[in-house]
């Protein structure tokens, strides 16, 4: 099995060029040698799979690039597998690598987030000098990335976060990218990266995000939608496959037909693809092998805590994220199951006639509580804008979303035509476009939450986002009420619909007056 | 109006005290007499609302109270209006407070959090000795308690983060507290905090929770919950106001039968108490004429990104929160009003005959919801204690909750009880008395969360909780579909049910074979 458990994906994709004699087109005789010349536009420091696929891209796309690794077998890997795909200049030191690049010199960092990003960050801004440029590719936190970029400009070289969507695949192939850091970095940073971005009907998935940490922000919140895109699909195929009794298969191929209309995008893609696939030792679908406790790596709880801070409801995105919590709590599911906890069969009872048109009302209610997700997402994009002095183009962050990454879409464009046209100014669900999908979709939506709910199958993000729309619709909300109770027991005053001011009720004093404050 | 906006809760309570010619009992009448005498067994820094309610409590149980404010008329008006309730040391200076404690010295701190909490730490523990005890009675954020903590406890002294529950009429009348700190500190401070709690059953509503940050975060996750509870009959409210066309009397006469039974509670009492007064000026209810806006300070957010760090779901406290976010976003519910976005009329068309059972069902359904919120709060207090290493008797805890604090309420007797028996260990919901509730309750939770859907009420806390707990009682969740996606866009690999090991699957490969990864 020579088969490289770090690159899985690029696997086909390396076929096209492997030789059986690797040849390598750009060497270093010595490092005297290296230390004369600049020649490289670019370099990548760490290359593990993402690293040597964003190096071999650039390569592809005619850039010359320096290429570093702490340890040098990886380097001598990616030379002796690729060096032959385009100009690579290989360094064993820092030092030679900073020595290789054109000025202003620009270096992609792409290695683990935290620690190991701080420290190449401080290594290359050492070796470098003012004007030149560090660019962290990783998945930083984007008060890291606020952080570093303050720290990197004291010393007058440029730092950009840069967040880089597709995985591995997206790496070699075209990506989605999100660069933050300064005007004058993106002039010398932008060509590069629309050379080896992925293309959406000819243009570059890539764009200025904003200042200092933007992009990161802006690809940490590109994971929450993922996320909540990821649970309503996971809703959608478990009332059909636990609800209606459907098979893997035949759900795959419900997909694959939601896959040509308004739904397209790679997640459903892949969804029918996933669902299809058969396990080689039992014969069985594979989904149905895999044990069900979804993982994470912290991007999708970063989005939810975020929008805790900005106190915008992401309710689509946080529950995505606790149902993949609940799903991983191995002992009190266990424990579970032997309580045998009272309730449905889990199970949707329903004429032959009838199940078409109920799987049409999955599929609009996952289009309605998919909208609401962006919105949610949208709206804490326009939250961290605010917040953090940047000046967002959502509808250029819904454009390049449309190549290269997990949540590519055909429907991107509709939400960049909204942004642009301004209709999605104070939310998307109030464009026209989407407000008409809702309106057309929302009864179906309700008929597939209420089943769900008397039937006993968890939709915790479909009935998250219908409950959101409908509180965003409602004139008058409860919270009237808890405003009233928080001033009865802790004096937290409120205001009166009829007379500016702010108010509190003596509730415990005779006749309970009220009293205007201050 | 003289009426102290600051402590209007203790306005009723005060008139008892009030002397027209108010006696100091005790008073220091220059700084050199202070510094000689120690005759303070415990002493309180802020005399803001809190603060003086909390000093007056404990010089009603018999302690003699050191109080000290940063500008001295503070110290003045509580000697002048109360100093005759109990016997009290006023100090003009932190150094003049100091020398007035008994050793070990103990002194709480009630001011506002964060900085100026922590000037005033640094004072005390420069005037103090090793040994003597240092109390932040305030709302603080448990990581700053655990630095805190660490800090003091290097220079010697003890540091108790104390949460205390129940705003300025709990301060004053018997509050719940909840104290970190170490074992010794709690041999001091547990009599003097013991003597001033709340008493529920008889017994006071302290405990000594755990080492450093316990008590700050149990308070938290006490918030948490609390919003959840307020939410949940927010929406039962909603679902009778405009679902059923109820007046605010009505349902408030609802809520004070319900407080009759299994709901019994401080928060329902006070429901029907808020929804029975009617404005004076418009005469209508006043909760029609408060701003549906409802506030919030943090400590249910700090419970929701906490619980999000420790991969504990709780839904129900998030959704509460997101709620009363989306509440105050005024601008989006503005445009959305003028939108006009589709849905039903928000009302529940029952006949006369099936209204009385719908409105069982609603009770039915918040006490279902209640009890989930509670099971995810205390996994959270769990999943808090292993993280950080606390030993936290959560029977203790939910002892402690049953008086005094806004959560108070007699089912916390058979929470309790669930722990005590070792019934609760895994979940409060697998103890037989919460599951059998849950048992009698869900069919009236599905047809009301159903029914709501239907008619556009938004129930984000009742269908996030039914969803949790059909999550929880699923064999297999869809989840094995997110982590087979997992693996094919982002090669994150999974694990199968039929035989040990980390796997992936060549998506792209021919015949796609799997990998086993050690």
């Amino acid at each position: 099995m020579g088969v490289n458990y770090c690159n899985p994906l690029g696997l086909s994709v390396r076929l096209k060029y492997v030789n059986s004699v690797p040849l390598q087109v750009a060497t270093v005789e010595s490092k005297g040698k290296a230390m004369a010349e600049a020649q490289a536009n670019i370099g990548v420091v760490g290359l593990a799979a993402m690293g040597s696929n964003l190096a071999r891209n650039l390569a592809h796309h005619g850039n010359t690039v320096a290429v570093y690794n702490r340890h040098y077998d990886r380097t001598e890997t990616l030379m002796n597998e690729h060096g032959d795909e385009g100009k690579f200049v290989p360094a064993h030191t820092v030092e030679e690598f900073v020595a290789s690049l054109s000025k202003p010199r620009t270096a992609i960092i792409m290695v683990k987030a935290g620690a190991p990003t701080d420290a190449v960050i401080e290594e290359l801004a050492n070796a470098m000098e003012p004007g030149d440029i560090i660019v962290d590719g990783g998945n930083a936190y984007f008060p890291d990335t606020i952080r570093r970029e303050k720290e990197i400009r004291a010393r007058g070289l440029h730092f950009v976060g840069c967040g880089v969507s597709g995985g591995e695949e997206g790496a070699l192939n075209g990506p989605s990218m999100m660069p933050g850091g300064t005007e004058e970095s993106w002039k010398t940073l932008g060509p590069i990266l629309e050379s080896i971005a992925a293309l959406a009907e000819g243009e570059p998935c890539v764009t200025h995000i904003g200042t200092d940490g933007a992009g990161h922000f802006v690809k940490m919140v590109h994971n929450g939608i993922e996320y909540a895109d990821m649970q309503l699909i996971a809703e959608s195929y478990d009332l059909m496959r636990r609800g209606l009794g459907m098979s893997a298969g035949e759900i795959g191929n419900v997909f694959a037909k939601w896959n040509e209309g308004e739904l397209n995008s790679y997640l459903i893609e892949i969804t029918s693809e996933v669902l299809r696939q058969q396990d080689a030792k039992t014969g069985k679908p594979l989904v149905d092998v895999i044990v069900d406790h979804a993982g994470m790596k912290g991007t999708g709880t970063w989005t939810v805590q975020t929008a805790l801070s900005l106190a915008v409801p992401v309710t689509g995105i946080s529950e995505a994220v606790f149902a993949r919590g609940l799903s991983s709590q191995a002992e009190q599911r266990e424990e579970a199951a032997k309580q045998e906890l009272a309730g449905p069969e889990q199970r949707i009872e329903l004429a032959q006639s009838e199940r078409e048109a109920f799987i049409e009302d999955i599929r609009q209610a996952l289009y309605a509580s998919k909208i609401v997700a962006y919105a949610q997402g949208f709206d804490e994009i326009n939250a961290g804008a605010k917040e953090y002095g940047w000046n967002i183009d959502q509808a250029a962050v819904a454009r390049i979303w449309r190549g290269g990454c997990i949540i590519r879409a055909k429907f991107l464009n509709r939400v960049s035509d909204a942004f642009e046209s301004g209709e999605a100014n104070i939310s998307l669900l109030f464009a026209r476009y989407f407000k008409d999908a809702i309106a057309s979709a929302q009864s179906a939506w309700r008929r597939v939450v209420a089943r769900a709910a008397e039937n006993g199958i968890p939709v915790p993000a479909f009935s998250s986002s219908l409950s959101y729309y409908d509180g965003l619709r409602s004139d008058r909300l409860p919270a009237a009420l808890i405003q009233g109770q928080r001033d009865l027991f802790g004096a937290h005053t409120y205001q009166r619909v009829d007379e500016p001011g702010v108010f509190h009720t003596l509730w415990a004093a005779e006749g309970r007056p009220e009293i205007k404050q201050d």
